[in-house]
């Protein structure tokens, strides 16, 4: 391409990556963190009733009944809730809302923040993770920043506490991005009456196994949700569908199902850590609905060729500070079993 | 709203105002330009074939399947289609990838340009309709320009000739915004080939009848559309869901429904038209799915508010130069005819 019109902005970009979606049979698909199971049968049906016909008219601009479906999920208003076109969108819309000048993310984190910001014009500024690959919480005091929590790819969450200290001791918007937070941390969304400046990002891609209907929120006060609004407002007046509307409020409203799926996806999580431990794997403790792991005998390059053989999908990111590293979804428990068998081949081969 | 934690973007926009989205039943809506009639039955019958459990996983990244259609109908290659969420969400990609310094836009037209100009850092310059409400087409040569063809809400359009002698002249980018062109103007996508510079709109919600699905696409050389992937990537990796790809894509590839809807909808319009100016109104010569009307005897603020105590709701938009005109969006031939009635009884009033 050689790129003639295209803007400044755009000449200079370097896109997000997402996880390759494949296209051939019987593979085990771990590189983008769906859900191993289907999304609730309250959804589906909800998807199946809508009228197609009524596809003539506009959807409601602001999801209202996304709205008030993650508020009850949530146990916060229908008014604290900003609905997008999935957690990406929100994200997005949050970078053009809320940030000006520096924001603070950690260094091994969610990639596509340094792509919001190159787009967006944030600076964002990179805090080294520590040597465990934790969050150092005292350098995120002062400022604005971007945590997800639990953290993308480590897997590992920070505590309520410390997300209250880093809000309590900021002097700009605090954006806690909470994809994972079903599988075993804590939502910051109970600090939001106290904490003005705090945003919580949400998404349906993950423990609601709903990442091909792209729906995501955010939760805050009133006034960060009224930017997000008239951001989207300058943006795209009707991001979301009306099936998607529909297929997501019934998802958020159960609750039931979405707890029994996420402890069968943190159980499956565990048990893989377990046996992946007992093969000589190091593997960080995730609060995710996927594990992280390097192995001291193999190169994550070469054992991902090798399961990749065997048609098993999992992704290793670039980032040089953890490059020897693989992150694996979790898959259901027969797909782990064969998974675990394959990795136990490829150690002893 | 304090409005503490916005940032100076989000403070200093206006967001756009989309139509009402009224709420009450038994009415008869004309003022967002949806279409009277469904999608495609077979659009329709996409939407329920498609595989609810399936959400799980996520959708392609550029919605391949519509990206096919879109070129079969419009006769070009799957590479000279961008596809988007709504074409609000294309624009808005386009503004971003294509557009640096001024853009040219004629004073009276789809008042978002203005609003993505502001918020993406474009500086639109405004050029003046003539008094006819027509386009002035020399003062569109050189430099980068943005125009609605046919043009809302004037519904006049310009020929293929004029759009030839715009790209022709330009320095920079050209997009032509054919939300309304199957309405009876001529698509400039015939000229990708010639001009590396022209990138034509699209949208699924007038015409398909889809405004409830958010599905837009564009057109343009390889390059160009580079372009908008390129920034698509870096804002929005998975813009568009798993059921609106496949419903937007049968509905594209069914030319003859779309055709007969079309033609059915032009006939409603033109007759409109001619009832219209029987009654002493000034009515554009529309080449959309609605019209632009003016009367000599009652002020258009007090038409619309009489209309919508008969349940009728039209659009008067802010722009001064048009501000006593109404819009009308074209309703089925029995709404319209009451439609005709009420506006009878107003004027006789």
């Amino acid at each position: 391409m050689d790129k003639k019109f295209w803007s400044e902005k755009a000449k200079r970009i370097k896109p997000y990556v997402a996880g390759e979606q494949p296209k051939f049979d019987d593979i085990i698909k771990l590189n983008t963190n769906e859900s191993p199971f289907p999304p609730s049968p309250k959804a589906i049906e909800a998807f199946y009733n809508t009228n197609a016909a009524d596809m003539r008219l506009y959807p409601d601009t602001n999801a209202q009944i996304v709205r008030e479906a993650a508020a009850f999920a949530d146990g916060v208003k229908p008014e604290n809730i900003f609905v997008g076109n999935g957690s990406d969108d929100v994200l997005a819309m949050t970078f053009m809302a809320l940030f000006d000048g520096e924001v603070k993310t950690p260094d091994v984190t969610y990639s596509f923040y340094t792509v919001w910001a190159s787009l967006l014009g944030v600076d964002l500024k990179e805090i080294p993770l520590n040597d465990d690959l934790t969050i150092p919480v005292e350098k995120f005091f002062g400022g604005s920043c971007i945590i997800a929590n639990p953290n993308a790819p480590t897997g590992l969450m920070l505590s309520l506490e410390d997300i209250e200290k880093i809000a309590a001791n900021a002097d700009g918007p605090v954006v806690i991005d909470e994809a994972y937070v079903a599988f075993g941390a804590e939502t910051a969304a109970v600090l939001i009456d106290k904490y003005p400046n705090l945003l919580v990002v949400r998404t349906l891609s993950k423990a609601h196994g709903l990442a091909g209907l792209r729906m995501g929120y955010a939760i805050g006060c009133e006034d960060l949700i009224g930017a997000l609004y008239a951001v989207k407002d300058s943006f795209n007046s009707y991001p979301t569908d009306r099936a998607a509307q529909n297929m997501a409020a019934a998802a958020l409203y159960d609750v039931e199902y979405n707890k029994a799926t996420v402890e069968r996806v943190c159980r499956i999580r565990d048990n893989t850590a377990e046996e992946l431990r007992k093969m000589g794997f190091s593997v960080t403790d995730s609060k995710t609905n996927f594990l992280f792991i390097t192995h001291p005998a193999i190169s994550a390059e070469e054992l991902m060729k090798k399961l990749r053989d065997k048609a098993i999908i999992v992704r290793r990111l670039s980032n040089p500070r953890t490059s020897n590293y693989l992150r694996m979804s979790m898959g259901t428990e027969e797909q782990m079993e064969r998974v675990l068998a394959e990795i136990r081949n490829i150690l002893e081969g």
